[in-house]
Protein backbone atom coordinates (compact mmCIF):
# COMPACT_ATOMS: atom_id res chain seq x y z
CA UNK A 1 0.00 0.00 0.00
CA UNK A 2 1.22 3.40 -0.62
CA UNK A 3 2.24 5.82 2.08
CA UNK A 4 -0.10 8.42 2.67
CA UNK A 5 1.63 11.52 3.45
CA UNK A 6 0.58 14.98 5.29
CA UNK A 7 2.38 18.11 5.47
CA UNK A 8 1.17 19.16 9.20
CA UNK A 9 1.72 22.78 10.32
CA UNK A 10 3.32 22.59 14.24
CA UNK A 11 3.79 25.89 16.24
CA UNK A 12 4.52 24.58 19.58
CA UNK A 13 1.42 25.39 20.70
CA UNK A 14 -1.68 23.27 22.21
CA UNK A 15 -3.93 23.62 19.00
CA UNK A 16 -1.33 22.13 16.25
CA UNK A 17 -0.13 19.22 18.57
CA UNK A 18 -3.62 18.15 18.73
CA UNK A 19 -3.93 18.48 14.88
CA UNK A 20 -0.87 16.36 14.49
CA UNK A 21 -2.11 13.87 16.47
CA UNK A 22 -5.39 13.29 14.69
CA UNK A 23 -3.26 13.31 10.76
CA UNK A 24 -1.29 10.38 12.78
CA UNK A 25 -4.66 8.98 13.92
CA UNK A 26 -5.96 8.98 10.40
CA UNK A 27 -2.80 6.94 9.17
CA UNK A 28 -0.72 9.29 7.82
CA UNK A 29 2.90 10.05 7.72
CA UNK A 30 3.52 13.18 8.90
CA UNK A 31 6.24 15.79 7.67
CA UNK A 32 5.70 18.58 10.61
CA UNK A 33 6.61 22.09 9.51
CA UNK A 34 7.64 24.98 11.55
CA UNK A 35 8.41 28.54 10.92
CA UNK A 36 11.26 30.74 12.29
CA UNK A 37 9.22 33.81 11.46
CA UNK A 38 10.65 36.19 13.98
CA UNK A 39 8.64 35.92 16.64
CA UNK A 40 9.50 36.80 20.04
CA UNK A 41 9.82 33.49 21.82
CA UNK A 42 13.07 30.89 20.47
CA UNK A 43 11.08 28.70 22.67
CA UNK A 44 8.14 28.15 20.86
CA UNK A 45 10.56 26.13 18.20
CA UNK A 46 11.96 24.16 20.71
CA UNK A 47 8.04 23.07 21.71
CA UNK A 48 7.23 22.28 18.35
CA UNK A 49 10.19 20.14 17.78
CA UNK A 50 9.49 18.61 21.19
CA UNK A 51 5.80 18.01 19.83
CA UNK A 52 6.98 16.91 16.61
CA UNK A 53 9.17 14.38 18.04
CA UNK A 54 6.92 12.90 21.22
CA UNK A 55 3.90 12.53 18.24
CA UNK A 56 5.90 10.22 15.83
CA UNK A 57 6.32 12.81 13.07
CA UNK A 58 8.34 11.04 10.23
CA UNK A 59 10.21 14.58 9.56
CA UNK A 60 10.32 18.46 11.38
CA UNK A 61 11.70 21.21 9.56
CA UNK A 62 11.81 24.74 10.44
CA UNK A 63 11.59 27.40 7.56
CA UNK A 64 13.26 30.28 7.93
CA UNK A 65 10.71 33.04 7.18
CA UNK A 66 11.77 36.57 8.07
CA UNK A 67 8.08 38.03 8.64
CA UNK A 68 10.22 41.10 9.98
CA UNK A 69 10.48 42.24 7.28
CA UNK A 70 7.05 43.74 7.00
CA UNK A 71 6.50 44.29 10.30
CA UNK A 72 2.65 45.12 11.63
CA UNK A 73 1.70 42.73 14.67
CA UNK A 74 2.95 42.63 18.28
CA UNK A 75 4.25 39.58 17.76
CA UNK A 76 6.74 40.40 14.90
CA UNK A 77 7.50 44.31 15.55
CA UNK A 78 9.16 45.08 18.77
CA UNK A 79 7.24 48.59 18.63
CA UNK A 80 4.13 47.29 19.32
CA UNK A 81 3.25 45.71 22.68
CA UNK A 82 1.78 42.44 23.25
CA UNK A 83 -1.71 43.33 25.48
CA UNK A 84 -2.76 41.75 28.48
CA UNK A 85 -6.21 42.98 28.34
CA UNK A 86 -8.98 41.54 25.38
CA UNK A 87 -9.46 44.14 23.18
CA UNK A 88 -12.13 44.31 20.40
CA UNK A 89 -12.14 43.56 16.81
CA UNK A 90 -8.72 41.98 15.19
CA UNK A 91 -6.26 41.78 17.59
CA UNK A 92 -2.53 43.55 17.49
CA UNK A 93 -1.11 40.08 17.58
CA UNK A 94 -2.47 39.48 14.20
CA UNK A 95 0.52 38.79 12.05
CA UNK A 96 -0.92 39.53 8.55
CA UNK A 97 -1.43 37.08 5.99
CA UNK A 98 0.41 34.43 8.29
CA UNK A 99 -1.47 31.23 7.93
CA UNK A 100 -1.59 32.59 4.28
CA UNK A 101 2.10 32.35 3.83
CA UNK A 102 2.41 29.07 5.93
CA UNK A 103 -0.38 27.27 4.34
CA UNK A 104 1.49 28.28 0.70
CA UNK A 105 5.06 27.36 1.88
CA UNK A 106 3.46 23.89 3.51
CA UNK A 107 1.46 23.78 -0.22
CA UNK A 108 4.98 23.76 -1.78
CA UNK A 109 6.52 20.79 0.44
CA UNK A 110 3.68 18.92 0.07
CA UNK A 111 3.89 19.40 -3.86
CA UNK A 112 7.36 18.18 -3.91
CA UNK A 113 6.42 15.21 -1.65
CA UNK A 114 3.82 13.87 -3.13
CA UNK A 115 1.26 14.92 -0.17
CA UNK A 116 -2.08 15.25 -0.84
CA UNK A 117 -3.40 16.23 2.92
CA UNK A 118 -2.48 19.49 4.94
CA UNK A 119 -3.50 19.87 8.34
CA UNK A 120 -3.66 23.15 9.91
CA UNK A 121 -4.86 23.59 13.51
CA UNK A 122 -6.47 26.84 13.09
CA UNK A 123 -10.22 27.23 15.61
CA UNK A 124 -13.10 29.46 14.66
CA UNK A 125 -14.68 29.32 18.05
CA UNK A 126 -11.63 30.81 20.09
CA UNK A 127 -10.13 32.82 17.20
CA UNK A 128 -9.50 35.97 18.90
CA UNK A 129 -10.72 37.65 15.78
CA UNK A 130 -7.83 36.31 13.54
CA UNK A 131 -9.79 36.44 9.63
CA UNK A 132 -7.48 33.26 8.48
CA UNK A 133 -8.81 31.23 11.17
CA UNK A 134 -12.35 31.38 9.56
CA UNK A 135 -13.62 28.31 7.88
CA UNK A 136 -14.72 30.46 4.88
CA UNK A 137 -10.66 31.06 4.57
CA UNK A 138 -9.52 27.79 4.77
CA UNK A 139 -12.40 26.27 1.84
CA UNK A 140 -10.74 29.49 0.05
CA UNK A 141 -7.44 28.26 0.20
CA UNK A 142 -7.73 24.28 -0.66
CA UNK A 143 -9.60 25.35 -3.64
CA UNK A 144 -6.76 27.87 -4.71
CA UNK A 145 -4.46 25.34 -4.07
CA UNK A 146 -6.11 23.13 -6.21
CA UNK A 147 -5.67 25.48 -9.11
CA UNK A 148 -2.14 26.53 -7.86
CA UNK A 149 -0.38 22.96 -8.45
CA UNK A 150 0.63 20.00 -10.82
CA UNK A 151 -1.52 18.14 -8.89
CA UNK A 152 -4.30 19.88 -9.44
CA UNK A 153 -3.70 20.11 -13.36
CA UNK A 154 -3.44 16.26 -12.92
CA UNK A 155 -6.70 15.89 -11.01
CA UNK A 156 -5.06 14.64 -7.96
CA UNK A 157 -7.00 16.59 -5.07
CA UNK A 158 -4.80 18.41 -2.58
CA UNK A 159 -6.91 18.81 0.89
CA UNK A 160 -6.53 21.03 3.77
CA UNK A 161 -7.58 19.59 6.77
CA UNK A 162 -8.99 22.39 9.63
CA UNK A 163 -10.26 19.36 12.15
CA UNK A 164 -10.20 21.66 15.23
CA UNK A 165 -12.40 24.45 13.52
CA UNK A 166 -15.66 23.78 14.93
CA UNK A 167 -14.01 22.70 18.52
CA UNK A 168 -13.94 24.18 21.66
CA UNK A 169 -11.26 24.36 23.54
CA UNK A 170 -12.34 21.76 25.76
CA UNK A 171 -12.81 19.36 23.13
CA UNK A 172 -9.47 20.31 21.81
CA UNK A 173 -7.95 19.25 25.08
CA UNK A 174 -10.25 15.98 25.29
CA UNK A 175 -9.57 14.57 21.83
CA UNK A 176 -5.91 15.54 22.61
CA UNK A 177 -5.47 14.02 25.49
CA UNK A 178 -7.36 11.07 24.44
CA UNK A 179 -4.75 10.40 21.82
CA UNK A 180 -1.93 10.84 24.13
CA UNK A 181 -1.00 14.15 23.59
CA UNK A 182 1.58 15.60 26.83
CA UNK A 183 0.00 19.18 26.49
CA UNK A 184 3.20 20.00 29.41
CA UNK A 185 5.34 19.83 26.46
CA UNK A 186 3.39 22.80 24.21
CA UNK A 187 3.71 26.11 24.45
CA UNK A 188 0.60 28.87 23.91
CA UNK A 189 1.86 31.95 25.68
CA UNK A 190 2.87 35.27 24.01
CA UNK A 191 4.74 36.28 26.91
CA UNK A 192 7.14 33.33 28.27
CA UNK A 193 10.10 33.21 30.26
CA UNK A 194 13.50 32.50 29.33
CA UNK A 195 12.88 29.02 29.76
CA UNK A 196 9.88 29.01 28.44
CA UNK A 197 7.01 29.44 31.21
CA UNK A 198 3.87 30.58 30.14
CA UNK A 199 2.63 34.22 31.66
CA UNK A 200 -0.76 33.23 32.60
CA UNK A 201 -2.03 36.71 31.60
CA UNK A 202 -2.09 37.10 27.84
CA UNK A 203 -5.35 35.76 25.77
CA UNK A 204 -3.79 32.94 25.03
CA UNK A 205 -3.14 31.33 28.34
CA UNK A 206 -6.66 32.89 29.42
CA UNK A 207 -8.13 30.61 26.27
CA UNK A 208 -5.80 27.68 27.37
CA UNK A 209 -6.12 27.72 31.30
CA UNK A 210 -10.35 27.81 30.38
CA UNK A 211 -9.94 25.15 28.27
CA UNK A 212 -9.02 22.79 30.86
CA UNK A 213 -10.84 24.10 33.40
CA UNK A 214 -13.97 23.13 30.90
CA UNK A 215 -12.55 19.93 30.09
CA UNK A 216 -12.33 18.94 33.41
CA UNK A 217 -8.91 18.02 33.64
CA UNK A 218 -5.50 19.09 35.19
CA UNK A 219 -3.56 22.08 33.45
CA UNK A 220 -0.07 20.81 33.00
CA UNK A 221 1.46 24.02 31.85
CA UNK A 222 4.58 25.10 33.87
CA UNK A 223 3.61 29.37 34.82
CA UNK A 224 5.74 31.52 35.71
CA UNK B 1 -5.56 63.03 -2.52
CA UNK B 2 -4.36 59.52 -0.78
CA UNK B 3 -1.43 57.91 -2.04
CA UNK B 4 -2.60 54.57 -4.04
CA UNK B 5 0.24 51.79 -2.84
CA UNK B 6 0.22 48.76 -4.76
CA UNK B 7 2.62 46.05 -4.30
CA UNK B 8 4.24 44.70 -7.50
CA UNK B 9 6.53 41.53 -7.94
CA UNK B 10 9.70 42.29 -9.54
CA UNK B 11 11.62 39.27 -10.81
CA UNK B 12 14.27 40.85 -13.13
CA UNK B 13 12.72 39.15 -16.36
CA UNK B 14 11.07 41.28 -19.14
CA UNK B 15 6.79 40.06 -18.25
CA UNK B 16 7.39 41.69 -14.51
CA UNK B 17 9.43 44.98 -16.04
CA UNK B 18 5.99 45.55 -17.77
CA UNK B 19 3.48 44.89 -14.99
CA UNK B 20 5.75 47.41 -12.75
CA UNK B 21 5.29 49.69 -15.76
CA UNK B 22 1.34 49.36 -16.32
CA UNK B 23 1.10 49.78 -12.09
CA UNK B 24 2.93 52.92 -12.46
CA UNK B 25 0.79 54.31 -15.39
CA UNK B 26 -2.07 53.83 -13.24
CA UNK B 27 -0.93 56.22 -10.74
CA UNK B 28 0.21 53.81 -8.22
CA UNK B 29 3.18 54.50 -5.69
CA UNK B 30 4.80 50.88 -6.04
CA UNK B 31 6.61 48.79 -3.95
CA UNK B 32 8.43 46.38 -5.32
CA UNK B 33 9.55 42.91 -3.94
CA UNK B 34 11.58 39.97 -5.07
CA UNK B 35 12.58 36.85 -3.50
CA UNK B 36 16.24 35.41 -3.02
CA UNK B 37 14.43 31.72 -3.51
CA UNK B 38 17.46 30.33 -3.90
CA UNK B 39 17.55 30.86 -7.73
CA UNK B 40 20.74 29.84 -9.57
CA UNK B 41 21.52 33.31 -10.67
CA UNK B 42 22.26 36.62 -8.80
CA UNK B 43 21.96 38.45 -11.46
CA UNK B 44 18.26 37.88 -11.48
CA UNK B 45 18.23 39.71 -8.45
CA UNK B 46 20.95 42.66 -9.56
CA UNK B 47 18.33 42.68 -12.52
CA UNK B 48 15.42 43.18 -10.88
CA UNK B 49 16.89 45.85 -8.56
CA UNK B 50 17.95 47.76 -11.37
CA UNK B 51 14.26 47.25 -12.79
CA UNK B 52 12.56 48.54 -9.64
CA UNK B 53 14.76 51.47 -9.82
CA UNK B 54 14.64 52.56 -13.17
CA UNK B 55 10.60 52.66 -13.67
CA UNK B 56 10.05 54.27 -10.50
CA UNK B 57 9.69 51.92 -7.59
CA UNK B 58 9.32 53.55 -4.23
CA UNK B 59 10.92 50.89 -2.49
CA UNK B 60 12.22 47.86 -3.49
CA UNK B 61 12.89 44.79 -1.15
CA UNK B 62 14.41 41.37 -1.55
CA UNK B 63 13.06 39.10 0.77
CA UNK B 64 14.87 36.01 1.67
CA UNK B 65 13.06 32.48 0.95
CA UNK B 66 15.07 29.55 0.92
CA UNK B 67 12.63 27.13 -1.52
CA UNK B 68 15.96 25.09 -1.69
CA UNK B 69 14.88 23.26 1.30
CA UNK B 70 11.90 21.85 -0.52
CA UNK B 71 13.51 21.40 -3.89
CA UNK B 72 11.67 19.72 -6.78
CA UNK B 73 12.32 22.21 -9.30
CA UNK B 74 15.35 22.79 -12.37
CA UNK B 75 15.78 26.56 -10.43
CA UNK B 76 16.01 25.45 -7.09
CA UNK B 77 17.68 21.66 -7.18
CA UNK B 78 20.87 21.69 -8.99
CA UNK B 79 20.41 18.09 -9.21
CA UNK B 80 17.58 18.65 -11.70
CA UNK B 81 19.35 20.34 -15.28
CA UNK B 82 17.43 22.75 -16.83
CA UNK B 83 16.42 21.76 -20.66
CA UNK B 84 17.49 23.27 -24.04
CA UNK B 85 14.84 21.56 -25.59
CA UNK B 86 10.82 22.34 -24.89
CA UNK B 87 9.27 19.09 -23.19
CA UNK B 88 5.55 18.15 -22.75
CA UNK B 89 3.23 18.98 -20.07
CA UNK B 90 4.83 21.03 -17.06
CA UNK B 91 8.33 21.60 -17.56
CA UNK B 92 11.19 20.86 -14.98
CA UNK B 93 11.52 24.42 -14.38
CA UNK B 94 8.15 24.77 -12.84
CA UNK B 95 9.15 25.84 -8.99
CA UNK B 96 6.22 24.07 -6.60
CA UNK B 97 3.88 26.90 -5.77
CA UNK B 98 5.85 29.14 -5.88
CA UNK B 99 3.21 32.26 -7.32
CA UNK B 100 1.17 30.95 -4.12
CA UNK B 101 4.41 31.49 -2.03
CA UNK B 102 5.24 35.25 -3.84
CA UNK B 103 1.45 36.28 -3.83
CA UNK B 104 0.93 35.53 0.04
CA UNK B 105 3.64 37.42 1.15
CA UNK B 106 2.97 40.09 -1.28
CA UNK B 107 -0.22 39.84 0.55
CA UNK B 108 0.87 40.36 4.05
CA UNK B 109 3.25 43.25 2.53
CA UNK B 110 0.32 44.87 0.86
CA UNK B 111 -1.69 44.67 4.42
CA UNK B 112 0.89 46.46 6.37
CA UNK B 113 1.49 49.32 3.63
CA UNK B 114 -2.29 49.61 3.57
CA UNK B 115 -1.94 48.69 -0.08
CA UNK B 116 -4.70 47.33 -1.84
CA UNK B 117 -3.26 46.51 -5.20
CA UNK B 118 -1.06 44.02 -5.73
CA UNK B 119 0.21 43.16 -9.45
CA UNK B 120 2.04 40.16 -11.17
CA UNK B 121 3.09 39.50 -14.45
CA UNK B 122 2.02 36.16 -15.51
CA UNK B 123 0.89 35.22 -18.76
CA UNK B 124 -1.36 32.51 -19.67
CA UNK B 125 -0.56 32.98 -23.54
CA UNK B 126 2.91 32.12 -23.16
CA UNK B 127 3.09 30.17 -20.36
CA UNK B 128 4.95 26.96 -20.66
CA UNK B 129 2.36 24.95 -18.73
CA UNK B 130 2.75 26.65 -15.01
CA UNK B 131 -0.60 25.70 -13.40
CA UNK B 132 0.07 28.95 -11.07
CA UNK B 133 0.05 31.48 -14.12
CA UNK B 134 -3.52 30.35 -15.39
CA UNK B 135 -6.20 33.37 -14.64
CA UNK B 136 -8.61 30.81 -13.20
CA UNK B 137 -5.53 30.45 -10.25
CA UNK B 138 -5.26 34.58 -10.31
CA UNK B 139 -9.20 34.64 -9.49
CA UNK B 140 -8.83 32.19 -6.89
CA UNK B 141 -6.16 33.70 -5.23
CA UNK B 142 -7.21 37.04 -5.12
CA UNK B 143 -11.09 35.45 -3.84
CA UNK B 144 -8.69 33.48 -0.85
CA UNK B 145 -6.87 37.33 0.23
CA UNK B 146 -9.54 38.81 0.54
CA UNK B 147 -10.48 36.11 3.64
CA UNK B 148 -7.50 36.22 4.47
CA UNK B 149 -6.96 39.69 5.97
CA UNK B 150 -7.95 42.32 7.80
CA UNK B 151 -8.73 44.77 4.83
CA UNK B 152 -11.02 41.96 3.87
CA UNK B 153 -13.17 41.95 7.09
CA UNK B 154 -13.27 45.49 6.80
CA UNK B 155 -15.21 45.76 3.45
CA UNK B 156 -11.54 47.05 1.83
CA UNK B 157 -11.32 44.80 -1.83
CA UNK B 158 -8.30 43.51 -2.83
CA UNK B 159 -7.08 43.33 -6.34
CA UNK B 160 -4.58 40.71 -7.76
CA UNK B 161 -3.43 42.80 -11.28
CA UNK B 162 -2.14 40.23 -13.82
CA UNK B 163 -2.20 42.84 -16.59
CA UNK B 164 0.12 41.12 -18.99
CA UNK B 165 -2.29 37.21 -18.48
CA UNK B 166 -4.27 37.40 -21.85
CA UNK B 167 -0.92 39.19 -23.83
CA UNK B 168 1.26 37.69 -26.29
CA UNK B 169 5.25 37.99 -26.08
CA UNK B 170 4.99 40.78 -28.84
CA UNK B 171 2.14 42.56 -27.04
CA UNK B 172 3.56 43.01 -23.49
CA UNK B 173 7.27 44.28 -25.56
CA UNK B 174 4.85 46.66 -27.52
CA UNK B 175 3.07 47.67 -24.36
CA UNK B 176 6.38 48.05 -22.04
CA UNK B 177 8.36 49.87 -24.92
CA UNK B 178 5.84 52.55 -25.30
CA UNK B 179 5.87 53.04 -21.40
CA UNK B 180 9.51 53.30 -21.88
CA UNK B 181 10.73 50.16 -20.14
CA UNK B 182 14.39 49.41 -20.95
CA UNK B 183 14.77 45.39 -21.83
CA UNK B 184 18.24 45.51 -22.03
CA UNK B 185 18.21 45.96 -18.09
CA UNK B 186 16.22 42.79 -18.12
CA UNK B 187 17.23 39.07 -17.70
CA UNK B 188 15.06 36.11 -18.36
CA UNK B 189 17.42 33.52 -19.37
CA UNK B 190 17.18 30.25 -17.28
CA UNK B 191 21.23 29.80 -18.16
CA UNK B 192 22.81 33.25 -18.40
CA UNK B 193 26.60 33.61 -17.89
CA UNK B 194 28.82 34.93 -15.10
CA UNK B 195 27.67 38.22 -16.47
CA UNK B 196 24.09 38.25 -16.52
CA UNK B 197 24.29 37.34 -20.43
CA UNK B 198 21.63 35.02 -21.57
CA UNK B 199 22.21 31.43 -23.29
CA UNK B 200 19.63 32.20 -26.25
CA UNK B 201 18.93 28.60 -26.25
CA UNK B 202 16.35 27.74 -23.18
CA UNK B 203 12.72 28.42 -23.05
CA UNK B 204 12.69 31.66 -21.66
CA UNK B 205 15.29 33.00 -24.09
CA UNK B 206 13.67 31.36 -27.16
CA UNK B 207 10.00 32.97 -26.35
CA UNK B 208 11.49 36.75 -25.58
CA UNK B 209 13.36 36.39 -29.00
CA UNK B 210 10.36 34.96 -30.69
CA UNK B 211 8.67 38.58 -29.14
CA UNK B 212 11.16 40.92 -30.10
CA UNK B 213 10.86 39.24 -33.98
CA UNK B 214 7.19 39.62 -33.59
CA UNK B 215 6.83 42.85 -32.19
CA UNK B 216 9.08 44.32 -35.17
CA UNK B 217 11.67 45.76 -32.87
CA UNK B 218 15.20 45.53 -32.03
CA UNK B 219 16.29 43.28 -29.08
CA UNK B 220 18.33 44.59 -27.08
CA UNK B 221 19.23 41.39 -24.76
CA UNK B 222 23.14 41.03 -24.08
CA UNK B 223 23.80 37.30 -25.53
CA UNK B 224 26.83 35.04 -24.86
Amino acid sequence: MTVQRAVVLVSGGLDSATALALARAQGFACHALSFDYGQRHRCELAAAARVAHSLGAVEHRTFPLDLRQFGGSALTDDAIAVPEAPGEGIPVTYVPARNTVFLSLALAWAEVLGAGDIFIGVNAVDYSGYPDCRPEFIAAFEQMANLATRAGVEGKRLTVHAPLIDMSKAEIIRTGTTLGVDYGQTLSCYNPDGTGRACGLCDSCRLRAAGFAAAGLPDPTPYQ
